[in-house]
């Protein structure tokens, strides 16, 4: 999927909620253990429920390979009916990889061309031979890891580095690596106030925002800070979302949570396009 | 497996080698490609022919992922065959993960608890509270990426962070992690002059050293500045051992170039005990 795509889904849809799918066999209703595939079929049933809502899907890859193939077959199954049944959604893959060259084409190649995803988040620490392999992909997004909503973001990433936090430097170096037009970034919702400063180097990316809602981030001050003239943002909510009832009427309770946050959502986008 | 009987095994065999099982279908001997599991086929052969040589086995999770559920099998298919024939060898998930809180949990039950690995390599971009759930393991090893031997590690490992390299921050902060001890480190031998700086802020850990070969480091350099009284060290080989043949040979080639490798640890031994 394009940018161009995505942002003319957020303005169809009034939202530019993304719904982290964190699918955990303790937290999921009780009934669905019965089924085949439990992950699969809570997915599907909080997709159908939601999709309306939101512009995006994000497995955190972790839930999926915590069960080994069993995993790995729930989450082949739930991209595979997203590409299919809902095309116009943006996905992600949540893994965090990064490793050298040729392995992160390895990498890029699993998430990309395999599983069909839109986008991958990648960690920065290896540095522009550890990125690119990934944005060499044509429309396909590579999601940076900035800012992120944790509080071990202060050991290193809010630090000074050549008089520069760490995490601006990230911003800025990455800027210059080959096809950096298929960059987005994370960056956490807990610290809004730091938007101001991270749209000076990014004024035109895409930021994907986790932290709305369980880990304490404010959508207002999100979007005030964090918005550009093409929405520029994808906002996350995972557990307050999927896990809002485990009950036989938990995608239903989902949706009702999701159409909060749209609602929110489509009054910052009524403010955009004022 | 403890630390302690990491030491022993080195002591044991005379050699510090860890083999890296990075396993390409495009590269592996065309005859494999018949066999129901050719990966697992081709990492079998390698491990029967060289678990005497070395001391630990190192599958770097990209190639696996890279074919799906057929490479999660395969994995599965290898490290249980290491657990079961050769209890003996330390084995390293190279998977480079880290992620937040409970999420880093899921991680490290899938690479520990369930596929049995002794020890995963993990990112310290995210910063303690990303590290710390591996940690939490017994007699299980966390290591961690301090300095690669990639490019792009000049990107941000070798920068001033509060008028010290980033990657010796990482060594330094990590220390005062919660189970530190479980701590090793992965330090690239490209730059081994860097060793004799990384030992004295972390004396007594383990260090993983890529490079060795393919990568253009030296072993003598690296024990000079790298090896404690314990060794310390355990220096991988991946390309240069398992495709030293594509032929019906292939594992006693690499068998050889292991042995190679193994008489020049023995003498770097006979150093250390001189």
């Amino acid at each position: 999927m394009t940018t161009k795509e995505l942002v003319a889904q957020i303005h169809k849809k009034k939202s530019f909620l993304c719904i982290g799918l964190d699918t955990d066999l303790e937290k999921i209703p009780p009934h669905l253990l019965e089924e085949k595939d439990p992950i699969f079929a809570f997915n599907k049933a909080i997709i159908d429920a939601t999709h309306h809502l939101c512009v995006a899907y994000k497995p955190n890859i972790a839930f999926y390979e915590a069960y080994g193939i069993k995993g790995w077959e729930a989450l082949q199954a739930t991209i595979a009916y997203l590409n299919a049944k809902y095309p116009e959604q943006f996905t992600i893959a949540d893994a965090k990889r990064g490793d050298i060259g040729n392995t992160s084409t390895r990498y890029a190649k699993a998430f990309f061309e395999d599983l069909k995803f839109d986008s991958v988040t990648i960690a920065p620490y290896m540095g522009k031979d550890s990125v690119e392999p990934f944005l060499a992909f044509k429309d396909k997004h590579t999601i940076l890891l900035a800012l992120t909503s944790n509080q071990g973001a202060f050991d290193y990433q809010t630090k000074l580095i050549e008089g520069k936090e760490l995490y601006k430097e990230v911003l800025q170096v990455s800027r210059t690596y080959e096809n950096a037009e298929n960059l987005m970034y994370v960056v956490g919702a807990t610290k809004s106030e730091y938007l101001a400063g991270i749209r000076e180097i990014v004024p035109d990316q895409f930021l994907l925002v986790p932290g709305i809602g369980a880990q304490g981030g404010n959508l207002e001050d999100v979007c005030k800070y964090g918005m550009n003239s093409e929405v520029g943002l994808l906002v996350n909510s995972s557990r307050g979302i999927i896990y809002a009832s485990n009950d036989i009427d938990f995608a239903e309770k989902a949706a009702n949570k999701a159409a909060d946050i749209q609602a929110q959502m489509s009054q910052e986008l009524a403010k955009l396009n004022a």
